[in-house]
């Protein structure tokens, strides 16, 4: 992250996301397509457990996205 | 942003597009491309809310171009 | 830009072909091209108005090149 | 890495991997995957041990994401 | 350029492709490439002029390698 | 280079390369591949002598991996 200041709104809306376990779709740049729950971020990355229990570390730079998924009904 | 100063033409336009609720297309290095309207900007990320109302958060670096898109007819 | 110097080449030149309403060719990395005129160049991102009059906000990262462009005959 | 301080989780998730000679996978952003354990990390680069002992040297900015793999049955 | 010094060998380099006009091929990021002479270099772009006389300004950034191309016989 | 240390692990490997002129085969983000030699390495490329005695200068942001190769037989 070019700044880790959790006054604003990229740090802050994410660590909702970590607070709330919200599922989230998370694309990469290469056009991976992740979906799961964050259990941390910090200036380099962010770590997101997937469906399927796998612990992804993913550097920001390779992010092209992140989004709330509604959960599979 | 390499940098963020309201008095750049960058960030000030932005900030118009936020206030004035601007229709924008988004393309990412992707090629994906998104239609809908910024809720905020900040050093890191843009946020956008989707005109099926999702909230997408795109990294700076991701972005390709972004554009006001002419409604729909 | 990582050095927005107007004592540069790379900016002067810039500022030269918006004086001049220099028509230009505008390669992204994403392989999309656009050809108009520069409004604008700040830290961050270039904007371009199309030769269909559309504003393009684009971040200097995701550049490939820019040219002249000679005028259609 | 933005930041190299052993006390982000990012750098400290992946000094854990390096003690316990994880087995990982690592997808690059040009779709390139490789699985190995990491012998080192610094600042600029990870350095991988790939199963049939080849040394891997990836600038941090070619990485996609990493994530532990299971070992093969 | 992450740092503009021209003690560096990248910097002197290309200085040296400058004064002696040397023909390069230089291939960018998005798989274009481009055959000239360059006619400067700064912290943020090289601008090339190809044999067809067009004056190309790529950002440092776009850049995948250049190399000195035999003239043709 | 993020961080130009001659005490990095990324730094005095490479250092070691180009002092046993180990054959390297060096991959880009552009999908491009090279083996050779490198000549030098500073904060803002590598320089690489393939084995047809080409010069080719690669930024260090376009490096996707590097790996020693074994001389064929």
């Amino acid at each position: 992250m070019a700044q880790f200041d959790t006054g604003l709104p990229s740090i802050s809306q994410i660590q909702g996301y970590i607070k709330d376990q919200q599922l989230l779709e998370l694309k990469l740049l290469t056009g991976d397509s992740f979906s799961g729950q964050l259990c941390w971020q910090d200036q380099n990355c962010l770590c997101l457990i997937t469906q399927d229990q796998q612990t992804i570390m993913i550097p920001y730079h390779a992010i092209a996205y992140l989004k709330p998924q509604a959960p599979k009904a």
